[in-house]
């Protein structure tokens, strides 16, 4: 064991990330890398499956949970943002520096088209098999909306807009008071569970028109991956250039949520500013230690 | 960072609002708003999917946890009602002053109509789909079931007010006891899933006839909105005038939630008042800190 | 507010139950009320539903966080036993006086057959609908299933009552471990949700057979009910005689999963007697209390 | 109660395991047992009832809260591993010594070959009034994938073995971070939970092709039971002998998540090893109690 132990503590030294921003995006890709995959799974089982296993609930409860597994992992090092609008939002309200915005969404996007990468490699044979060794966009054997999202036919873009800047808004607000440092509605440690459960009653709640994403970064990128595997760049085109639309409501709609929440509760309680974010926290906490360390 | 966050502290000072009565009535109307919208969400899917996603289950599971985060956003502000008959039963067991039945049932109905409309903007398009561009209360392509209750054929108005008494008081017991600041059975900060998972239960088992709602507000506001929003005033005189039912049995319910309550559990464990409510101490509390920051 | 609080001062010390025996008797009589209220509701859901909300998860949910409110309402007073099997495990670990086992199972019977009775009020329009107004046992319109347990076709008594045995030890072995307070694998406070969880998935995995019920009261209480309220006594007689199978199988169960408890874990681990069992504690707190208040 | 006291500790003198190993052994014996036990009553629910009860979701959820409840039971005796690739992982980070893989493989073994031994027995009339009284393999009666996985139709070995591979990897990963030690992201008393989500996510998401097991000892137990039991020794070479990739590649999978884990958190964070693993510890303090029982 002598060696083993050693040989471990060798590694953690020369692997070892220290900028604190890097050590983050590290987090903020990985975790929305768990999420993708999980997620994207959770779509492969319920489009390839030919109705046996299509069931709403088992869909949205993968896509919640796995939101909050990909928080549990990497929430104590970045905050588990992980999605371009929380990061947005947590910016506005000024808990983080602006600068994280750009850093945060590469990251996440990378993390999103890795995840999807990962589970295309894992249901490679039976996507082969359900599409006939085709893999197409629309028609009954497509099988790009295992990837990402696209809208239901009688759904104008007005009104997709108008259901992504609401979902989101609702689910913006609802993190923020429930990450709320100051009153803690929830147990400590089960604060990933809760906005699992978020995810989870929103998409149950809003979900019908266009299978809900409400994060830029976990749509655009399995998009990109899945032009490139093989579906083509008509991904992007399907559906009126709808794939603008879930990477931009999200952020209005994050505008939305973090105003609905300065008026009704963040104004009305705290004296001082009301995001000692446990994000920001971390910062110190880990830029302190790796001081520390040196 | 200095503007923005200099900005967000000048804002509070402006829109904050000082009286407690007022603070808790927005709270209350902001809890049901998410409530309603969520479970007319809810609804919504398991109306117009037709079948594909219409499982008993994911629709009370979406209604229960509505409620949890209702509490969760609001519970440290007002107590976290979000019910004319929660209100009636904490009035009845001297835990609320009786001024606040009147000024809450007024926020939470308020809340209740906007959170259906938000909903109803949200799934317009589909509504109308549905429904091939009509509004109706009955028949096949019915959408109006979306926002509000109405009874089930074999139903008698005799059967429905004891269907809607025994599920309310059965809630509110729980309620009672669940929310008991001395016995305490559940774990700090999970009290709103556990009032969650208690209307789910109840709805999975009670929720056969009139699909339940046991909360004026929630029933009379969106049904105020469905008659101003296009399926017109019938939506009161639909099934024999059944409206008044799941606005007054509630109520009814209550009182018997609270005798049962009373007799059972509150008068055999304490000697003091059994009510040191939250919702009342937080009402000190705030009056405090409200005069502190003048 | 004055006249209200001396109100319900006055009432607390006329009606007060001053001996601790039969508070937890009354406890227990309550919590199984709630506990057989809730699930036979549920059981009505799935019956009377024709295939539309006939889902064995929603109803096993039921079934399972029916017992968690139960133990959640009366946990603190009683211990919240439910179930005979449960009084009887406790005995023979000598963690309750054997006593208590012939006044719990009263009481617990009693819960029962009041619990069924109140979901046969709410549902009496539909379970007369559903059987053209006539109350049958067998047949495609029977709804005696809805209060009590019946054999699946193809079980013989040997493997019926094997499957119960089984399926009562895992539970009762399961409990111990939980409950067990030298060890607290669970979070206080999540005790009741945990055992809901075990009665869930034991249902889930053993319950095809004969619809599980593992506990005698809640089987024989309902049955005595239903035979009152119109199905008759062949309640009794339906399947070979069926009717003691559910009784005392979940006693034999009992023994050998305390058996196991004793030899797998019980006896590795402490040196004192393992049960300073909390519903013992409360017994003598509230006997103290008690005595406090004369 | 005081001879029937004196019973029981004469009787915990006298069957108490000593040896530390001897006792982890028999805990990881009886966890892997329960799990097994829980999880083929779950497979024979789904199967037996030819598409009633059959839901994906009421299998995986039962699977995954199998493991919790296993990891409940025992979890403060052995750590709680019930998977040898669990083992494997713990031994690789020289958090348990590599003494302990073999000897919990077996015990893991054991528990599973006895669990699903017992389910047989529960549901033996139901498994054969199913197949006609033959317990066949393949075919629209076989009953064999009650007990242990057999690969989908369109899976190959080489796609299948990166299934396991990719699964394991998720599952290890995602215990490893939330068992961790150092960061805890999960309320205490909750891991045992945690995991059981992790588990049921893990096969919402990855469980389309081969129904997932993930776990060596789970698989082969269970295997050989169903050889010995009636359905012959094909069972080893149904699906060109596919029974080795259940076996090997959840620990070529282990291997993975360690790596992913080691880079991405693992180094990351802390500075001394990463594993004052609650297993070692556990160990250290029963040997401290053991002596000093004596």
């Amino acid at each position: 064991m002598g060696i083993q132990r050693e040989t471990l503590r060798r590694m953690a030294t020369t692997f070892r990330v220290r900028s604190v921003l890097a050590k983050q995006c590290l987090a903020e890709c990985l975790g929305t890398l768990i999420h993708t995959m999980l997620s994207c799974g959770a779509m492969a089982q319920y489009t390839l499956s030919r109705g046996e296993q299509r069931e709403f609930l088992t869909l949205t409860f993968t896509l919640g949970f796995a939101v909050a597994l990909g928080i549990l992992v990497t929430g104590k090092v970045s905050g588990a943002h992980l999605n371009p609008a929380v990061t947005f939002a947590l910016c506005l309200l000024a808990c983080e520096p602006w600068i994280k915005f750009p850093f945060f969404f590469v990251a996440q996007t990378l993390g999103a088209f890795f995840g999807s990468g990962i589970m295309f490699g894992l249901y490679h044979n039976a996507i082969m098999h359900y599409g006939n060794n085709q893999l197409t966009i629309i028609g009954p054997n497509s099988t790009a909306a295992i990837f990402t999202t696209y809208p239901s036919e009688d759904l104008t873009v007005v009104n997709g807009f108008l259901d992504h800047v609401i979902g989101t808004a609702a689910l913006i607000f609802c993190i923020l008071t429930i990450a709320d440092p100051l009153k803690r509605p929830v147990a400590t440690g089960l604060e990933a569970f809760t906005i699992g459960f978020v995810v989870l009653i929103v998409g149950l709640s809003m979900g019908f028109n266009s299978k809900y994403c409400l994060n830029p970064a976990r749509d655009i990128g399995p998009r990109l991956f899945s032009a490139m595997a093989g579906w083509g760049y008509d991904v992007f085109s399907t559906g009126n250039y709808w794939f603008w639309v879930p990477v931009l409501s999200p952020i209005v709609g994050a505008m939305f949520g973090v105003l609905v929440y300065q008026f009704m509760v963040g104004l009305q309680v705290e004296t001082k500013s009301n995001c000692t974010s446990h994000s920001e926290e971390t910062v110190k906490l880990t830029s302190v230690k790796a001081k520390g360390r040196r």
